[in-house]
Order: C-alpha cells, then sequence, then structure tokens
C-alpha cells in the first residue's frame, strides 16, 4: 500500500508546474548579472517570476528580495530591528524578536504596537489565523500564502516572509516581500544583486519553480480546491475524535487554515505517535519540523497555556491539494487503533 | 548559426549529471528535518551529496555546511574576523576583508600571516593560480576547485568558499568546508540544520545536483580533460595575438587555471568589445560577472598594477569542458575583425 503524507505543514510535495519550470531553467546557461545573450535570458526567467510572485502576493507595489527560504529572509528582515513577536513564532523569526506579545487560548496574539511587532499569518502547528492590524512591520505568511486569501498591497505590512516549498515550489527558496521604501541592510553582500540587498549569483532554477508553483498555488486559491481539503480535514477530526473522546484539538475555535489539525491525546507522546503512524505508513509530525527532530514540548501549545503533558502529546496533521478521502479515513482508522492499543496498555 | 559560450567564470552550464540528479530529488518530498520516512530519504539525499562533496574536494576529514553559494559561505566564514586579504579577491570576500595584501605584477599575492589572512585559490579574471601558504584562515575556491587539483585536507587551511555552479551543478548553492573544529557562529539562525551553523529548510534539489557535478567534474579532471582545454585556450591566445600584436595579456607569466585568458586592447573598453561579440553571437565578459553590468575598471588588474586605461580595456574569455576547437578558432576570428575595424575607426 503507497505511503499517505499529511505533513504538509513541513513541506509540500514539488507540484507539477514548478518541476517543469524548473526542468526549463536547467537549459538556460548565463549567470543573470552577466550582459550578453546568455546572461540576459537567465535574468528575464528571475524577472518573470519576481512579476509573477509579486501578482500571486497581491503585492504589485512591492519589492520582492528573492532569498535562499523564509529562514533567511526572518534574518534579513528583523536582525537588529528589536521588534516584539508572541511566543508562537516559527524559530526563524523568533531568533530575532522578543516573545512579548500575548496569546489566548485560542492561539491568537493581541498587538498593541503594529509599528513594532511581528505577527505570523498562520501558525504551522495549529492552523491558527491571525487578523494582521494594519501598520505591521512584519508578518510571516509562510504557511497561510496560497491556502487563505492574502494581498500584500492591502495587509498593510511593512514586510512579509515568504518560503515556496510550503506551497509546492523546491525547498532553499523564499523571498522577503517589502513595501516600497522600506529600509533593509544587506546581510550576505559582495555583489550588487537584488538592487543592493541580497547578494550572491542568484537560484535560477529554484526562483522559476517558486514563480510557478505561486502560479498554480493561486489558481487553486482562486478555484476553491482548500473548501474541498478543508472538509476532508473536518471529516478526520470527527473520526479521531470519535475514536478517542478525551483528545484536545488545539485552536479549533479559531480561524484555522483549511488543512491543519493539532490534536493532544493526555499521556501520549507526540513523537511516539509520529513513529506509530510512520510505520503504519503515514507521514504525521509532532510540532516544526524545523528544529531537526528535537523530542520537546510544543513551545505553541506552552504558549497557548496548555501544561506540558499535552504539549508533548500534541501531532499535527496536515493535508494538502492531492489528498484524498480515502487517506483521512485510514490515518483515522490508523491512529485510532494505536490509540486504543496506548490506552490498553496505560490500563 | 548556434551561440558560442566563453564565459564559463561566470557560470558553467548545468552537467548531464547534475541535471538527472535534481531530476530525481524532485521526487523526494520531505523535509530533511522530518523524522518520518519522508524525511529520512531527503536526510539522506543531502548526507550522501555532504560525504561526496568532501570526497571529491579532499575533505575527508572536514565538515562540509551547504549554503546558498559563495557568497553567502563568505559572509559566514568571514564576517567580525578581522582578517586580511588581497585587492584581487572577489567582491563578497573583498566585502569582509583587507586588501592590505601585496599583489605582485602578474597577480600573486604574498602572505605574511596565514592564520590572519584570506587568499584565492584561483582568480576569476586572470585565472593566475595562488600557492596557499599551509595555515591559511580562508581560501576561495571558487574558481579552480574542479579545475586544478586540490585537497582540503592537505592544504592546510582552515575554512575553504565553494560555489556549485562554476563547475557545473545549479546556481544558489555552495558550501562552506570547514577543518573540524573551527569555530563558527551561524548567520541565519532559528533551526538545527547543518548542525546549527546554517538554519534553514536545505535545498535538498540544489544540494543534490551540487554533489553529481562534483563527482563529474572530478572525473573530469582527474581524466585529464582540462590539458585539451588548455590547449585550446594557448591557441586561442597566438590567434588574437596575431591578430592583434599590443595586446596585453595579464598573468600570463604566472600559474593559470587551464581554461582562463585575460586580455587587453588598450583604447577599447572592454564593455563595448563584449557588446561587439554578443552581437557576433559569442558569450564572454568584462571582469567579474557578479558586480551587475557595472561599467568600470578591473580591479584585479588595477591591484597587478595596470594603469586604469588597460584595466578598462580588459576582456576575460573562459572555456570550459565542452568547448571545441572550432568554437575558439570562431572567436578568435571574430574578435580579431571587430579588433582591424575598431582600430580602422581610431586611425
Amino acid at each position: 500500500m503507497s505511503r499517505i503524507y499529511l505533513d504538509h505543514n513541513a513541506t509540500a510535495p514539488l507540484r507539477a508546474q514548478a518541476r517543469e519550470a524548473m526542468i526549463a531553467a536547467m537549459e538556460v546557461t548565463g549567470n543573470p548579472s552577466s550582459v550578453h545573450a546568455e546572461g540576459r535570458a537567465a535574468k528575464a526567467i528571475i524577472e518573470r517570476a519576481r512579476a509573477d510572485i509579486a501578482e500571486a502576493a497581491g503585492a504589485a507595489s512591492a519589492d520582492i528580495v528573492f532569498v535562499s527560504g523564509a529562514t533567511e529572509a526572518s534574518a534579513l528582515a528583523l536582525e537588529g530591528r528589536g521588534l516584539d513577536g508572541a511566543a508562537i513564532e516559527h524559530d526563524a523569526v523568533a531568533a530575532w524578536v522578543s516573545d512579548a506579545l500575548p496569546v489566548d487560548a485560542e492561539g491568537r496574539v493581541t498587538v498593541a504596537d503594529p509599528g513594532r511587532s511581528v505577527l505570523q499569518l498562520a501558525n504551522s502547528e495549529t492552523g491558527v489565523i491571525q487578523d494582521l492590524p494594519s501598520g505591521l512591520a512584519c508578518s510571516d505568511i509562510t504557511q497561510g500564502f496560497g491556502r487563505v486569501p492574502f494581498a500584500f498591497d492591502w495587509s498593510g505590512l511593512d514586510m512579509a516572509i515568504l518560503s515556496a516549498h510550503k506551497f509546492g515550489g523546491p525547498k532553499g527558496v523564499g523571498a522577503l516581500i517589502l513595501r516600497r521604501g522600506t529600509d533593509l541592510a544587506a546581510r550576505i553582500r559582495g555583489g550588487g544583486q537584488e538592487m543592493g540587498r541580497r547578494a550572491g549569483t542568484e537560484n535560477v532554477i529554484g526562483i522559476a519553480g517558486m514563480a510557478a508553483a505561486a502560479r498554480a498555488a493561486q489558481r487553486d486559491l482562486e478555484d476553491g480546491v482548500w473548501d474541498r481539503v478543508e472538509t476532508l480535514r473536518d471529516m478526520m477530526e470527527r473520526a479521531v475524535e470519535s475514536a478517542a473522546s478525551d483528545l484536545i484539538f488545539a485552536g479549533r475555535g479559531a480561524a484555522r487554515l483549511p488543512n491543519t489539525s493539532c490534536f493532544a491525546a493526555r499521556g501520549w507522546k507526540g513523537e511516539t505517535q509520529v513513529m506509530a503512524m510512520d510505520l503504519a505508513g503515514i507521514a504525521i509530525s509532532a510540532g516544526s519540523a524545523c528544529s531537526s527532530g528535537k523530542v520537546r514540548a510544543s513551545r505553541v501549545l506552552t504558549a497557548m497555556g496548555y501544561d506540558s503533558d499535552v504539549a508533548q502529546s500534541a501531532i499535527r496533521v496536515s493535508l494538502g491539494v492531492e489528498t484524498t478521502e480515502d487517506q483521512v479515513l485510514r490515518f483515522a482508522q490508523a491512529w485510532g487503533s494505536a490509540y486504543r492499543k496506548m490506552r490498553a496498555r496505560a490500563a
């Protein structure tokens, strides 16, 4: 039986459109900084991609700075600014901001001073969507982009952090979106690329893939494909709930991404569940993937007020556009079965 | 007539082996930090690539930190160390070091205090190869790797900077090679990747391509393919020299890369030559490609003691493993013809 991938918030499969665009870009030899025809052809790929991503992100009047991913975008955007954030931010953002902003029990953050604050569009673990106040200094839109409507120009943001591989682009490429005129000091220097804000020969193939994926993701969103995914997510939640009446669903009372579910079975470590499901042929996760597999309580759930038992017992199930009803039902069945065994052992 | 690409020091065509490895890696969905089977498969690609690159670079006992290219590797290696360099270093290195080290007329650099100094393996504009003193803090090996024999473990280096796209890997990926135990502070933070030295989800597809290209480049080097390229380069130099007896060849008296030629026709701007050759269907460059097409005198030639007229009149012709005799002869003919027209106009 083929495996079931329900870890799209860690990374999504490469979209067919991204694959094609990358293979096409492999044929273009030039260095985008070279002035000859080969260089101009490479430059044209980047500038077309920049326009496509700007359009998909509703950022026509913004600047797009290509970087190696959301982690680099976070460092570029946030280092040295002394901004405030909440404890539910991704590690890549948390590395550069305070954790002063208050978080409620459903994972919603209150921002007092938008111009000095950072707030994610959606949470990677719970899927909780934030209401971004106008004038916010920066938002990590990585988990929300392509899954919920978003337009940079309407958001009132100064900066937005974006990664390609969550919406079907390749890993290792992303962008910082900047309201035109926003000050930015290059961290990687020694070349005039990206208007002096990010030196280094551009990841032409990756950028081409990111743009193709952004266009496809935007079309999917407009076509309403996430409504179907949301129905499957809700179906899955009812199924696991009927198997385990003591489940705690984090952020279920708030607006959430259509694809994400985070739930905890008290006393059953998240990592144990992940391993059990992996053996059953299903990929899910315990918390964010980006912290190199360390076993620890979810910082997000802790910030929402859950005790460490719950925060260590949570798993994240995140669906994608290609997820089927059969897959979520097979997951619910496998998880329910493992749950019953666990409770039987504990009894 | 198909175009002739003689700008391999700006970037080389993607090798077939890199292309295949990248397309294969596109099928692997997982995030390398995820613990499930999909994540482990992605992690395995990276770790296999790391071992392959270590072997190709003669760095079995070193650490390889994957980054987005030589420019990021330079920043990661050099920021805050206050090291000395020469004025012939690439902009990406020059951004972080002094230009105190003396350069002779053939482009050779003298290092007094290796432990506090940086020195490139080979120059991007002239191809001049440096004798790296033992105990050197860092070397940018980007232009030399795969073209001349090099083994990190034998070099006595603490750090080496490497980019994939000069030896047939994709643009936007590179590595910092570190003697095990060398201190390094992460600049891009917020994740445990690369043993805490470079956070962010890895460019899995690019890394796979880099490793395949490194293996292929190493095999080519062992097979002696650059001897043929050197013969073509020398043939080209004799041909343009016979067309223009007043040519100045920079660094020709020193050991040079087998593929690189840098020469100046006094009073004929390098940019003008590049555009004339581009119209004739041939890609060459004036100086380093990485400074976004700015018209200016070569910093490298100025450091070698040439006056600004010569430094503004230099072009770089850089061959690759796929370059043919027909191509270099067609270049020499086109260049000679343009040269005669230029001199006729000037007369």
